[in-house]
């Protein structure tokens, strides 16, 4: 391959990363040294590596390797700079080449055969761009003929090698590189790579960082019982609109009260019109009633001595403005009312009546799909055949959906078939925000979850949780849409469901966490190994917790009588009699 | 009123009061003395008392006084006996007397005055009967002409005066008597009488004893969620209905798993037919597969060597049975399956699901009807004039119902008009079993709840109860209709509702209280006089509490950032900062 240069472009900042992805370690090396490796592996006349972000660091993990370091100190303004200091580098030493590479450090997938087919396939084709294709693109690695060169170095700003590879089209060849759309755009990419099981906790912020979606959308208030306001509520009045006693008793000057007061009228809830009180006069008022606008105080019928229409106040404590409500004292015309953010609870919706709030902006539920999959699963209703076993999850999930307050939840059974699966996932991603795969996401030979995910092109996060029960969880995401793939045996999808998915949605919702955290004092010695976090589903009374019978994963008996979860943490070799443990309380 | 003996009927049981209501004080006295100083006051020439249950004791309370104790041995038989034997003492000792007249001990508002008009009456009109009219119903205490003696002497068994009156029409004067409807038959009814605040402990238990309606019905599992079971459920199969494998792996017999083994075949899950197995032999299994009916252990995939069709099992832990779910394992035909007073949740669906229950019993949600009363109020939606404000109460108390599962629910408004709210509730209480009456509950001159609930039989238990906020909370039944008169304030009728609807609902669909009471230490100091029990709208976090600005009874929106209430206990004088206090945790 001594006609062709491979141009490694490593000079971005992975800001979505938060640490310099060229240094990740992969296979006890970092990607970029693992990417230049395969590079030199495949014969090149050189390989240049064009490092902007951390240019020393990323330099510095290639010292001992034959390559030529190239620095683009305009990295930032895009990827165009690094594609022309490449070329520029290139033919600056080696002026007569005909061919050139480009590739980028974070596809671990990549290796040096794939770099020779790439070489081999233009030498067939005499094509001018060997592209490679991956979940519908064709991108790097990518070879081009030195006719593309000059327009190599032509591009601007944040425009790629896709840019000539899609303006040349009857030019180009495609060699496929499945694994080519497996990149690393932050730690759990990489994880998820090598296959490592992450713990609950890692899970947890994994997917607290990706359930981020959020919808909002205008509701009256009997439609909004548990939602998150999604806006600062001003108030468009004053409440009350008017000065209102709070008591039964008598509207008076306060500076009369020493007085006998003739009572000259009343003024009862509801009274629409206003009425004036002289000095020695007083009102008779009622709870919520409007008080004339020369009065200031409010005595209660108790305190006073009432003869015929004349009354004496015996009320030592009575003082400037008692019982009176002033206007605006609810709430002020033009002042924050409610916050956003705020959980629509009956009270806050109680509230928001008595300001005259008729509509609010919300932030929506997400819209759900669960996708049943498992041959042989049947329908409630229909009769049961040797092997098979009624569907219980959709119908939990369904419930505890219901719960968290979702109302849209689409219900789809898939057989195990990856072709039907993989269709019905496409379906269902389509139309929501949150897809719940249930069963088929272990490693049998009929577990197609994950295949079917990969190739819709959702972006894993993890597959494998440090927990009992449901080890096998996957977590996934596909733009803005998450995706869970929960284990099939129903007590283990449960628990999935409430350790994770609702606070997905809780957080998508905006909302506190449902499920809450507690302690409690086990009554019972609990045996296990380290390594797991294990979930027990266990009954809470009175400060004390026990663990229930028939733990088994399939089974939802005891689950059925369980109000909380008992967790012995993943360190852990088991809990004795009389310790104090976590629990998690079932919503 | 010498020509005219008065007879005291006291020889019931007072079964449903669960103590001699005879000996009940009223205004300090035994209600039986109480009976019998007015009847003496009236000056008759005799009284009889007629004793029997707890006669001694009630014949004791009456040694001072100047009366006939006549025992009836057969008070059990019912009430005629009383009566004969009553007439019997009275001739006895007044052969030639012209009139006597029947009375009971448990009428707390019956006064010597009224026995007077009775006897007065008789002599104007003439006629042989003149009988007391209260709440639609002629009754005692009741004037009887010499003519009727006969003819009261024949009554039998559970008889009263009433048969004859209703058998001489024409013969019959009545004189009202508007208390007379109010009678004792618990102790409730007696603190009612006497004005008496109830404790708030007082309130719940009285609640708890009425609140006991309950109605079951069929529901399908999808809207089931929530509710509790009424019935034993039975398994109708065996679930799982066939050996089930619980891993991917391999399912052998026992006794051959230290041989080398010929995989003969798979079965993965949902396979409808059986295969056999001979020694020597294996199958592949998946998990929730079926396996073959010679097989009875499973060994997991990961503890075997595989070549070819060929594989060496490599697990020293494996027993026999191990991984194998037997037929019935989670539920076994003919047995309970889930007990009745399990509530749904969505592992209990889930359950029943997939044991294959379609359709179960369930304790059904009370219907309920809220009444909206005042003048001042507005819907939302429409312009406030000056003196209204809006009705925030229906909005929130709905939204608290629909949070509490309920979902028939009417609302009404009624003006301050006692009449219209009459026929309101009389509309009300046909058609629900909860009947929430808020505002108008006070003492004011136009405060008619109380009022119209006595006018349609409502039969109050108590009206006032040692609390703040919601002091003037009214409770009432008629037969099985529950009904709370809540005060008008929007933050005191929510207390209340929390404090005592939403108990009183759970306890009529069977559930577990919805209102859980837990410890908080108070960050703030927070001083009260003795009297009343307060409750204070806070919120808690983390083991601490803080109380909210802004407690006044017609405030929200302190409320709509509560989580809790504060409890201060009626006898507290206060608490003060680092105190640990007892919240009630909102729902």
């Amino acid at each position: 391959m001594q006609d062709t240069g491979i141009i490694i472009l490593a000079a971005g900042s992975s800001s979505r990363l938060g640490t310099a992805k060229q240094l990740l370690d992969y296979q006890q090396k970092p990607l970029v040294q693992h990417a230049v490796e395969q590079a030199m592996s495949s014969d090149p006349a050189c390989v240049i590596v064009v490092v902007g972000a951390d240019a020393e660091a990323v330099a510095g993990t290639l010292v001992d390797h034959d390559v030529k370091i190239c620095y683009n100190d305009d990295w930032s303004t895009g990827m165009a700079s690094s594609i022309r200091k490449g070329i520029e580098a290139l033919l600056n030493d080696h002026p007569l080449l005909t061919r050139c590479i480009f590739s980028v450090c974070d596809q671990p997938f990549l290796e040096a055969h794939h770099f020779m087919q790439l070489h081999e396939n233009q030498l067939e084709s005499q094509k001018g761009i060997i592209a490679s294709a991956y979940a519908d693109t064709l991108g790097v690695p990518v070879l081009f003929s030195n006719f593309y060169f000059p327009l190599l170095q032509q591009l601007q700003g944040d425009q790629g090698a896709k840019k000539i590879i899609a303006a040349y089209p009857d030019d180009v060849v495609a060699v496929a590189f499945d694994k080519g759309s497996v990149d690393i755009d932050e730690p759990a990419d990489l994880r998820y790579l090598i296959q490592e099981m992450v713990s609950v906790s890692e899970a947890k912020a994994i997917i607290k960082k990706h359930a981020h979606f959020v919808r909002t959308g205008i509701k009256t208030l009997s439609e909004s019982l548990g939602y998150t306001v999604a806006e600062q509520i001003i108030s468009k009045y004053d409440i009350p609109g008017f000065r209102q006693s709070s008591m039964d008793g008598y509207a008076l000057k306060f500076e009369d009260h020493n007085n006998r007061l003739e009572i000259v009228g009343e003024m009862r809830a509801g009274k629409q019109s206003d009425v004036t009180l002289l000095s020695g006069q007083a009102m008779r008022v009622f709870t919520g009633a409007p008080i004339p606008t020369a009065a200031d105080t409010v005595v209660m019928q108790e305190r006073v001595y009432r003869e015929g229409d004349w009354i004496t106040v015996a009320d030592e404590q009575l003082t400037l403005g008692m019982h009176v409500r002033e206007k605006g004292s609810e709430a002020e015309k033009g002042t924050l009312a409610l916050a956003q953010g705020t959980v629509l609870t009956p009270a806050a919706l109680g509230f928001l009546a008595g300001i005259g709030c008729e509509k609010l902006l919300i932030f929506e539920p997400p819209k759900v799909a669960i996708i049943v999959t498992g041959d042989e699963l049947k329908e409630l209703g229909q009769p049961l055949f040797f092997g098979q076993v009624y569907d219980s999850n959709s119908i939990q999930l369904r419930a505890a959906l219901q719960k968290a307050g979702i109302e849209t939840v689409q219900v789809f059974h898939a057989t195990d078939d990856p072709a039907a699966l993989e269709k019905i996932l496409g379906q269902a991603l389509l139309a929501s925000d949150l897809v719940l795969l249930v069963g088929g996401v272990s490693v049998g030979d009929y577990d197609f979850v994950v295949q079917s995910a990969l190739a819709q092109s959702v972006r894993p996060h993890f597959h494998k949780v440090k927990q009992k029960p449901g080890k096998p969880l996957f977590f996934g995401t596909k733009d803005e849409t998450v995706v869970f793939g929960l284990p099939g045996n129903p007590s283990s999808a449960l628990t999935c469901f409430y350790l994770y998915v609702l606070p997905a949605i809780d957080r998508m919702m905006q909302r506190p966490d449902s499920v809450c955290y507690s302690k409690a004092v086990t009554t019972v010695d609990y045996p296990k190994n380290s390594g797991l976090t294990h979930f027990i589903k266990a009954h809470s009374m009175e400060g004390k917790v026990l663990p229930l019978h028939a733990q088994e994963s399939y089974r939802l008996q005891s689950y059925a009588q369980a109000n909380c979860l008992l967790v012995i943490p993943e360190e852990s070799t088991g809990i004795v009699a009389g310790e104090e443990v976590q629990v998690i309380v079932l919503p």
